[in-house]
């Protein structure tokens, strides 16, 4: 039986993995590497931490936009729509008492604006269809409304 | 009228704003920006992209690790219980047919194993009590959990 391949070898090839390793710094500081790449979170001094980095959920807002600007742009590649720039805006709130422990709330995002300005020559119809199908296979804004946050998405176009 | 304070003085002290923004950089590359903290994402070349940065849905992987870590560090405290160390590491899968469109599958993370180590003098009650209000109030956990991803907890404690 020594000669059976590693289940790694024999994966589902539609199943990519994603990790992330955290290593506490003390003071609400912690080290993050993911593959070859290291990135920090901290929290403001309010709570305990010295704001040397963002938050843990504004890098989730900060993936949020960058997810929907890497589907936009791979739909629009597919369209065969021409872009020339994308500009995305989080805008959400949290229920602190959630996170404090002090009200049975949720202790994520109470409501969350996401606001993207599209820089294109697309038309009326190519628009919409974009927009369909960004919405539609952006795994971030899909896992933010999947938890029930209200979640509105503001599209603008400009030439 | 105009004496009337702006509402942003008059809001809910117990509601706080998470905001992000991102400019495209062409390539996958999202230049991001939260307060004062910039940082970026990226994808595999596969992708179309220069791996020259997390891809966004790691950057979500590393942002469950980091608040996680906060409300370890938080909670601990709060009981009274000393840590000395914290480790988090996240493990998940996403099915990249649902970001491709080519299967009614969801987009983001069809599972998601996440795995903590505690270096920590607490006994077996300080430990159950810990994990469980570490569980109810952790934000990005909760939010994977609430948009029905299978995310399993597994706990280790080290003196």
């Amino acid at each position: 039986m020594t000669d059976i391949a590693p289940a790694a070898t024999r994966r589902d090839p539609n199943l990519k993995r994603v990790q992330a390793h955290g290593a506490w710094q003390g003071s609400m500081i912690t080290e993050l590497t993911v593959r070859g790449f290291t990135f920090r979170s901290d929290e403001p001094e309010a709570i305990g931490g010295t704001d040397s980095a963002p938050t843990p959920m504004e890098l989730v807002a900060g993936a949020v936009n960058a997810c929907l600007t890497v589907v936009i742009e791979t739909v629009a590649g597919e369209l065969g729509v021409r872009v020339d720039a994308i500009e995305t805006a989080s805008r959400a709130q949290m229920d602190v008492r959630g996170f404090r422990g002090t009200a049975p709330v949720s202790p994520h995002f109470r409501d969350y604006e996401l606001t993207v300005r599209v820089a294109s020559s697309a038309d009326l119809a190519e628009r919409t269809e974009l927009a369909r199908l960004v919405e539609q296979r952006c795994p971030a804004v899909n896992l933010v409304r999947d938890a029930g946050v209200p979640l509105t998405l503001s599209w603008h176009f400009t030439p």
